[in-house]
């Protein structure tokens, strides 16, 4: 099994390195991943600079290729003129942070197994849920267990799995649940402070307002400490508003001078 | 009615120009935009620095507030701190450039219309078909129509309506047509150089595979000489897999030990 490993917390941060850990066990890894912490950067890809890739070390070892980019950059640049052939798999992770509800929207870590998913290679998104984790072996074990389900059922073309590991001992774990995207969203705050020449910034922070209450969200599920797994595509077509928008017969708006 | 308008290509832009003169005309406007182009970001946004708001002014006329940021942005922090209180719908163009297909995925321009739909306010994302476009009085127009139908049968909250204007002569568009997000993806091509010291870099470039051949695809649509209309969301579960997924039964994964 060929893995291809990315993440959007950058090649140094410690949540891949326990990935690649686990999953050489596996499989044969290739690390291709972001210079610098691309968190919160989307489905950004770079057009306007070109790239550029460095053999990233670890203790005088090779560790993989890093990305002076995105997340979705690396998959890319990686597949195309890394790899040059698809791998296997592709497994971006081990996020600090969970990546569920409305925040899989603004998440690097998903959109490198996005846009996986979009060259037809199967894909894992995996996230611990505090950003403050220390310890990701227990998440990387999970990751390898479900990369094998992936690899023995497989995938439909285009869709990805995001999964997110409550960052808790093991033991409290409450199990695995397949589960879907939630709708809690952010009450965000822009903090205003001013800098030192008397100009005006403002800071992003917020709460996020928790509306799931059922087990088969993923926000959810991960607050009552189950491992959450939620197959996702790009397919973004609202076909329940596609089917009512029917009625606005739009086709005769430009009629209507 | 209150119009917020935004864009990716930045406040300097044509396009958003061309649209805040057309939608002055049936509703009391406000311009909320990226200081500088922003193509390409998708939804990305900005944690690790702060945001700072400019007054931008135009031949002398203050035109709008420049947010140094994304897309994204633009919407959280023109909604929460700018106007304090929701538009009654924001407008996001014209952009330069189709986003149809898979480059709504990538789409600055998108995400400014998903980040208002986030927000519960009706939104829409519009672009013209070429990069090169020079007119964007048309697409103003069909915009205007367009956000008074919106206003005129409301939007549920969190769809928000993508549409392509293809860049030809009035008299040569076909018609408006309700889409589907279309399927053609990109055949990238990273292009290898040589910089004067010797290093390599690597340039996106790359063909749009057409895949769509059915006019209920924005991607056929436009190509007809149509204008496209997408309703989308941001529930991107993949519902098909969730149910057939039941059968890998991942309950049970953390047991196998």
């Amino acid at each position: 099994m060929r893995i291809l490993i990315s993440n959007d917390d950058g090649i140094d941060s410690q949540g891949i390195a326990a990935l690649a850990e686990e999953l050489k066990k596996i499989g044969d890894i290739i690390v291709i991943a972001p210079r610098t912490e691309q968190s919160a950067v989307g489905h950004a890809i770079t057009m306007k600079i070109p790239l550029r890739i460095t053999e990233y070390y670890k203790n005088g070892d090779f560790f993989g290729y890093a990305i002076e980019g995105t997340p979705a950059d690396c998959i890319k640049i990686g597949i195309r003129n890394i790899l040059k052939t698809p791998p296997d798999i592709v497994i971006s992770g081990i996020n600090h942070g969970s990546n569920a509800a409305i925040n899989i929207i603004y998440s690097g870590t998903v959109s490198a197994a996005r846009e996986a998913a979009i060259m037809d290679v199967p894909a894992i998104a995996v996230s611990v849920t505090s950003h403050e984790a220390k310890d990701f072996r227990f998440a990387a074990k999970v990751t390898a267990k479900l990369a094998q389900q992936v690899l023995k059922h497989g995938l439909p073309n285009g869709t990805l799995l995001n999964v997110n590991v409550p960052d808790v001992p093991e033991e409290k774990i409450s199990g695995m649940l397949l589960t879907q995207q939630g709708k809690s969203k952010w009450d965000d705050i822009y903090e205003e402070r001013c800098d030192p020449y008397g100009k005006k910034y403002y800071w992003l922070t917020g709460n996020l307002v928790e509306t799931d209450k059922v087990l088969e969200t993923d926000q959810f599920a991960i607050k009552n400490n189950y491992v959450s797994v939620t197959p996702i595509h790009f397919d973004l077509t609202d076909y329940k508003t596609y089917n009512s928008m029917k009625s606005w017969q739009i086709e005769n708006l430009l009629n209507h001078d």
